[in-house]
C-alpha cells in the first residue's frame, strides 16, 4: 500500500511539472503575441512607407523597428529558457523555434533592403507575412501540447485570437496596396473577402473557447465608430483601373485598421493575464493536494510494519463493504487510500477525454497544413504555392480551405499520391 | 542561423529522449507481460483448487505462486526504474501503476484465504481478474503515451494481444467452473459468448496491427487439432441442471485452453522482440540524424562571424530561386539547413497525424472506462458493477459493449448526469 502511495504521489508530481511547463510555455506565447504586433505594425509601415514615402514615414518606422528588436529580445530570452526546460517540451515545438530563429536572423537584411530600398510592398509583406506564421505556428503548437484542459482551452483561444489578429493585419496590408495601385479588380475582390472571412472564423472559435467576461471586452473594442469606418473603406475597396491614386485614403484605411489592431491588442493582454493567472491557479491547487498525499504517506510509516505483516487482501479485491471488510483504523485508512487512487485516475482520464475535445478545434489547421504538404511533395511546390493552390482551388470552388485539404488527403489515399516518406 | 540550428538539434534530442522512454516503457510491458500470464495461470489454478481440491494440483499451484513472485519482483523492479525515469513519464501511467502496486501488495493475503480456503472459487477468479486488469490497464497507458507511431503500433498490438489472451484466460477459468457447477444455463451461456465474441475482436485489432510474419505466427499457434477440441468443449458447454459432475471434463477443459494460452505466450515473445528491436532501432536512427546535425553545427563555427555579418534575407524569405538567391558556398549551407528544418518539421506533423490515427484504435476502450465512471458516479456503483450493468444491457440489446457505452455517454450531455466534479 505504501509504494502505491508513492506512485499517486509520483503522478501527482507529474501533474505538477506539466502545469510548470505550461507556465513557461505560457509565458512564451504571451512573448510571442507581443512580437507579433510589433511586427504587424513594422510591416504595414513598411508597405506604407515603399508605396508612398516620405521623411514622417521613415521615422515611424524607425520607432517601430527600435521596438520591434525590444520584443524579438524577449521572445529569444524565452526561447533560450526553453531550451533548459526541455524535458516536457515536444520535439514539434522546438522544430518551430529552429525555424522561427532562422527568420529572426534574417530579419536586420530584410530590413536593410526595405530601407535601400530594394524591395517591393509586395514582396515586404510577403516576407514578415512568412514570419509572423512561423511565430503563430510556435503557438498552436503550445496550445496542442498542453497537458491541462482548462490552459489548453485558453490556449487554443489565445491562438486563435493571434490568427483572427493577423488576417486583420494581413487585410491592413493588402487593403493599403489595393486601395493605393492599379490591377485586377475582381481578384483583389476576392482576396480582401478572404481575409475577412478568416477573421471572422477565427474570431468564431476564439469566442467558443472564451469566458463570458473576457467576450464582453472583445466586444467593447470592437464597437464604436470606427467599425463602421472600416465597413465604409472595406466597401470602397479595391480602386477600379484608372482611379487616381489617393494616399489620403490609404493612409485612413491604415489608420483605421490599426486603431481596430491595437483594441485587439487589450484584449490579448486580457487573455494573456487570464492564462497567467490559471497556470499558477491550477499549479498551486495540485501543489496542495501533493502536500496532502504526503501529509498521508508521513503519518502511514508507524503503521507500515504492522500493514505489511497482513495486507489486505480485503480492502483491495472486495468492493462490498460486506462481510470481508475490516473496520479496524488501519483498514479504514487503507480504503480512503484506494478511494483516492480510483478518484485521481478518473479524474485524469476525464481530463484526457477533454484535452482530446478542446485539441479537436486545431484539426482544421492540421489538416491544411498536411494537405499543404502533400502538396509540395508531389508537385514540388513552395509552401507559398502550395497555400495559394488550396486557397484559389477554395475561391474557385466556393468552398472552405479546409474542405479543400480534407478532399485532397482523401483523394491522396485514393490516387496512391503519397506525403514524403518519413526518413 | 547558428541559434536555429541549436533548436534543430534540441528538437532531434527530445525524439531521442522519447523512444528511449519508449524502450523502458516497452521492457515494462514485457515484464507486464509475463506477469499477467503467470498470474492467469496461478487463478485457473486457484479456481480449479478451490473446485475440486486435490494434492496433486495443491503441488502445481504452490509451484506457480512462486513462479508469480518471481514475475512480481522483475515488474516492480521496472516501477522503480519508471520513478527515476518520471520526466517523460505522464501522471496517468503513474496512477494506473499506484492502484496495481496495492493489489500486489494484497496477494499474499488473498493466496492465503485460497490456500485456507476462506473463498469460493468465483471469488478468487474475480479478485485475479481485478488485478489483470490493472495490469493490463498500465500497459494501455503506456500504448497509449507513445510518442513514435510504428512503437505505438506494436504497442497497441501488444495491448490487444494481452486483452484478447486475458479474455482466454477468463474463458479458461469461467469454463472449468460453468463445466464443474450448476446454475442458470442460459446466463452462463451468454457470458461465455460474449468472452469468446471479446476475444475474437481484441485479435482482430491486434491482426490490423502486426505484421504479416506475425500474423504467420499467430494462426500457426493457434491452428491444429487443440482448436478442435476447444471448440468441442465450447459446445458441450455449461453444464445443464441435473448433470452429473465430471472434474475429468472440467481438467480436460483446462489443459486444453492451457495448451491454446501458452501457445498464445510464445506469440507475445515473438512480438516483445520485435518491440524491443523496432525501439532499438528508431532510437539509433535518430541518434546518427543527431550526429549529422551536430556535424553540421561543428563546421558552421568558421563562418559564423561572415554570416552574422550579412545574414541572409534572401534565403529566408525569398522562396523563389530567382533572381535575389545566391549562389555563394554559405548561402547555399543555409539553404541547405532550412530545407532541413522544413523536412523535419513536416516529417514531425506527418508523425503526429499517424500517432493520432493509431491512437483512435484505443478509442473504444476509452469510451467503456468513462461510460463506467458515468455509472459509478451517478449511481453510485463498483466498478464492477457498473462494467457488469454495460454488459448486461448490451447482451439484453444485442448491441457491443462499445455502442452500449457511447449511447450512454450522449444520453449523460442531454440528461445532463455529469461526471465527478474535477476536483
Amino acid at each position: 500500500m505504501k509504494s502505491g502511495l508513492r506512485f499517486l504521489i509520483a503522478a501527482k508530481r507529474c501533474e505538477i511539472d506539466e502545469l510548470d511547463q505550461l507556465g513557461h510555455t505560457s509565458e512564451l506565447v504571451v512573448a510571442v503575441g507581443c512580437l507579433v504586433h510589433a511586427l504587424q505594425r513594422e510591416r504595414g509601415l513598411s508597405n506604407l512607407w515603399l508605396t508612398s514615402g516620405g521623411e514622417r514615414l521613415a521615422v515611424r518606422l524607425e520607432r517601430q523597428v527600435a521596438e520591434s528588436r525590444e520584443f524579438e529580445a524577449q521572445v529569444r530570452a524565452q526561447f533560450d529558457q526553453l531550451e533548459t526546460q526541455m524535458h516536457r517540451t515536444g520535439a514539434r515545438l522546438f522544430s518551430r523555434v529552429a525555424w522561427v530563429l532562422s527568420g529572426l536572423d534574417a530579419l536586420p537584411s530584410l530590413r536593410q533592403r526595405i530601407g535601400t530600398p530594394q524591395l517591393q510592398a509586395t514582396q515586404a509583406t510577403a516576407a514578415f507575412t512568412k514570419l509572423i506564421a512561423g511565430l503563430l505556428a510556435v503557438v498552436f503548437e503550445a496550445a496542442d501540447g498542453a497537458a491541462d484542459p482548462e490552459v489548453s482551452k485558453l490556449l487554443v483561444a489565445m491562438f486563435n485570437f493571434m490568427q483572427g489578429k493577423e488576417f486583420a493585419g494581413q487585410e491592413r496590408a493588402f487593403g493599403a496596396a489595393a486601395l493605393a495601385l492599379e490591377g485586377d479588380v475582381e481578384e483583389r475582390r476576392q482576396h480582401w473577402q478572404h481575409l475577412i472571412e478568416s477573421q471572422e472564423r477565427c474570431f468564431e472559435v476564439f469566442a467558443e473557447f472564451s469566458d463570458a467576461a473576457l467576450l464582453e471586452i472583445w466586444r467593447a473594442s470592437q464597437g464604436g465608430s470606427g467599425l463602421a469606418e472600416l465597413e465604409r473603406l472595406r466597401r470602397v475597396g479595391p480602386a477600379p483601373a484608372g482611379r487616381a491614386f489617393d494616399p489620403l485614403l490609404s493612409q485612413a484605411w491604415f489608420d483605421c485598421c490599426t486603431r481596430r489592431i491595437d483594441a485587439m491588442k487589450t484584449v490579448e493582454e486580457h487573455l494573456a493575464t487570464e492564462l497567467r493567472e490559471r497556470c499558477g491557479r491550477k499549479a498551486a491547487q495540485a501543489r496542495r493536494e501533493l502536500q496532502r498525499h504526503q501529509h498521508l504517506l508521513a503519518t502511514w510509516a508507524p503503521q507500515a510494519d504492522d500493514l505489511a505483516a497482513s495486507p489486505s487482501a480485503a480492502v483491495f479485491f472486495d468492493d462490498t463493504q460486506g462481510e470481508m471488510a475490516s473496520t479496524a483504523y488501519g483498514r479504514q485508512l487503507e480504503r480512503a487510500v484506494l478511494d483516492m487512487m480510483q478518484v485521481q485516475s478518473r479524474r485524469l482520464q476525464i481530463v484526457s477525454a477533454e484535452l482530446e475535445t478542446v485539441r479537436a478545434s486545431l484539426n482544421e489547421r492540421k489538416l491544411v497544413e498536411r494537405a499543404k504538404g502533400l502538396l509540395m511533395a508531389h508537385r514540388r511546390l513552395s509552401e507559398e504555392e502550395a497555400h495559394k493552390m488550396l486557397r484559389q482551388t477554395a475561391m474557385n470552388q466556393g468552398r472552405r480551405l479546409v474542405e479543400v485539404a480534407e478532399s485532397l488527403l482523401s483523394m491522396a489515399d485514393y490516387l496512391s499520391i503519397s506525403a514524403p516518406p518519413v526518413p
